[in-house]
């Protein structure tokens, strides 16, 4: 198995590093896969990593390593090199990926490290450095194969041959004689032809194309419906511009799913298990102190019945149900109605389904459990009055729980911000305080029945 | 755009539905992508959606749709369907998609829908159906090129010439004489070699490989960090038994982010943000019981404590407060957690660095959210004592929530469970028995420095 492999190597390295024989690991490491590497250098201190990271360079495997560390380990020891050595492993990594590279350093020596590329190299990034991170433009290459469409596959192939010595072709596009993506050229199409026949001829016509500033999340949908490896970045005038590939739209995937978990979670998508605790606590209490801003919130709303309370303990024994149940139900709501959202499986146009369905579903959960609480609750407290309040209580709350665990998402999406963003927040505030306040509520009202046992 | 082009054609292909006219619709649809198809189909009426399938048959495009379609859709559509014309859908699937197909019939028709294919074509089908859906094994292909290491690259060509007319080449695999599998055939060393060498001399040794009972997530992993686009499935013996590709890896991590969040709510996976509400209630309601019984736990703490309630309301009204906070730092350190280990950027290993963080930054999250809770508790009550009470009462909860937030799954990964399943549940157990049993336990040991206003 790979890990075992890995352990293995790892151990060696390891082993070697404080004997110190540079040679050795340098040997070692050429053998590596730069995600193995990358998981190596997770694991051994920090000055070793700074070692290992110097030896990767040396033997020219420091570009593909880094684009498969952690953004943030990636980060922190990029920030240890020197600028002419980040100018190098730039000048290896693929624009894209260089981009990214920039960003994890502070604008100026972004700057004093850009001078140090050729003309041709420096003007690659600035363009790519407009588009936002986010979007087709931020994510894409601007490495990758186009003929024009009147050069034979002779021609087209001598072409491959000479010039492009990366083994990751995915397609071959072709472009009219002002660059205008116009096909898209199978490779067997090319392999298999007599050789004097022009590409616009053996090509597919009208690929899928998106534009710049198309959200990744969509270019992720897109990709991932077509099952496709690429697709092609295109402006207004059908321009190629670069291409997204399979590899991005992976890490996409993997980054749009960590956003919605830590928004629902009331996480900033910045934290990682690993992040230092003073930075976790930075990122963490700011979502905790808005919560904290809701808890008050509800506890207002008992506040105000804190003379039925004293009157009648058993509510302060049994409102914490009657919230709680309607918390989880509105995460529930909540959370098929984000990935749903996400997986693109819910559109817009359906809210109203949606919200019905929910609500439906509150309806029904509500009963099923505020009749079975009622039950426990007599058997408790013998006073079928108080059972009365709980089963109404606890119906309406989940009722509650459904409308609003469907309607802020939808209203966030409606919005144009992300349906997960804080919305987990604002269900719990509605259950909490509209759970103590129905319940606490009703037996206020009721108060002169609930102290007449029956 | 992609998306106005589809709402085009839906227009039309709806209009024409309405006049019946078949001919114009098969005309269209064969314009048609799969997964343009397949939103088309989610979007109409059942009896539509019937007849459009049988068109897409017709132009032999109901397989590559199928594929496309949302696993629950594709399981009523398949159902209405006539044996044979399954048989005949079954047969243009790739192995792997006709597996799934299958699985959506009950077991009797799978059997009759069997018996109308080869011998070859069933023993294929049979051999794949051994493994569980979710492992390598279960996601695999056995539609992969393997070439043997002895022909020369004119052979190999030829035969891809003549034999392999699809167009998604994704590796060339090498086996030796006994269809063990030696390497990996770049598809540039194959076409820029002269013709007479043989592919062992032109082949990558040692290629990245998985057995057939990896779970689908190891894979998505593997693949994801290696950038690869499919991934060969090997035998104890390193004989090839199929392919793992890219577009399987896709919907992989796609499910697997969605059971996490799933999970992480107390959801069943089956469920779909369009599931009818009879089933989703029954699939919500053993999650929302086990609340029950979880909430009811933290209302007989309550009770314990009624007589301090009874003498005391600001307790009753303070408490939620103190849970509150609790659940949702536990909620924040339990997604960080899940997350970590679903990404592979936590293991097992570094469990009690994990573990640590998380109690650390719930210490300080307490101590902070504790310190303003006090406060306003001071200006509200002007009762130091119970202002004390709330801050110490604060940091505990938010110091366990962090403890079981990080060690509820890892105990459920070290017993090789999905460490999101009901963990939620369990962690916001421990919160609200833990923040009531806190608050309230140390305000009846000091209740009678409470009586006395400071």
């Amino acid at each position: 198995m790979e890990s075992q492999k890995l352990k293995q190597t790892q151990r060696i390295v390891l082993r070697l590093f404080m004997r110190g024989s540079h040679e050795n690991i340098k040997r070692m490491i050429t053998k590596l896969r730069p995600a193995e590497s990358a998981e190596l250098l997770a694991h051994i201190r920090r000055a070793d990593q700074i070692r290992f990271l110097q030896l990767l360079f040396e033997v020219r495997m420091a570009a593909p390593t880094i684009r498969e560390l952690p953004d943030e380990l990636a980060k922190d020891l990029i920030n240890e090199f020197k600028d002419a050595m980040i100018a190098e492993i730039v000048r290896r990594l693929s624009p894209d990926d260089a981009v990214d590279l920039l960003g994890y350093l502070p604008e100026d020596r972004q700057e004093q490290i850009l001078v140090q590329l050729t003309e041709k190299e420096r003007w690659t990034l600035e363009r790519l450095r407009l588009y936002d991170e986010d979007t087709a433009g931020g994510r894409m290459t601007t490495e990758y194969i186009a003929f024009p469409q009147e050069i034979t596959s002779a021609e087209a192939l001598e072409e491959l041959r000479e010039k492009h010595d990366k083994s990751d072709l995915l397609y071959i596009y072709v472009v009219d004689e002002v660059n205008h993506l116009t096909g898209l050229l199978p490779w067997r199409n090319l392999v298999f032809a007599s050789g004097d026949e022009k590409i616009k001829d053996l090509m597919v016509y009208d690929p899928v194309s998106i534009q710049p500033d198309t959200p990744q999340e969509d270019v992720a949908k897109l990709v991932s419906d077509f099952d496709l490896l690429a697709v092609p970045v295109v402006d207004e005038e059908r321009k190629i511009l670069g291409v997204v590939t399979f590899d991005d739209i992976m890490e996409v995937m993997e980054e749009e799913a960590t956003e919605d978990m830590y928004h629902l979670a009331g996480l900033d998508t910045a934290e990682r298990v690993f992040s230092p605790v003073s930075r976790s606590v930075r990122l963490r209490i700011p979502w905790l102190l808005i919560n904290l801003l809701t808890a008050l919130l509800a506890a207002l709303t008992v506040a105000l019945f804190k003379e039925s309370i004293s009157k009648f303990v058993a509510l302060a024994v049994l409102m914490p149900i009657v919230a709680n149940l309607g918390g989880n139900a509105g995460s529930q709501s909540l959370t098929v109605v984000v990935r749903g959202l996400a997986l693109g499986e819910l559109e817009f146009a359906s809210r109203w389904k949606a919200i019905l369905k929910e609500v439906s579903v509150g309806f029904c959960t509500g009963s099923i459990n505020g009749l079975i609480m009622a039950l426990i609750a007599y058997i408790w407290y013998g006073n079928l009055w108080l059972s009365l309040i709980l089963f109404l209580a606890m119906i309406a709350n989940m009722l509650l729980a459904g409308l609003f665990g469907a309607v802020v998402p939808l209203i966030l999406k409606w919005a144009d911000k992300d349906p997960a963003l804080g919305s987990h927040i604002l269900v719990t505030t509605v259950t909490d305080v509209g759970g103590f306040f129905i319940f606490l509520g009703l037996a206020t009202v009721l108060m002169g029945y609930l102290n007449i046992p029956l």
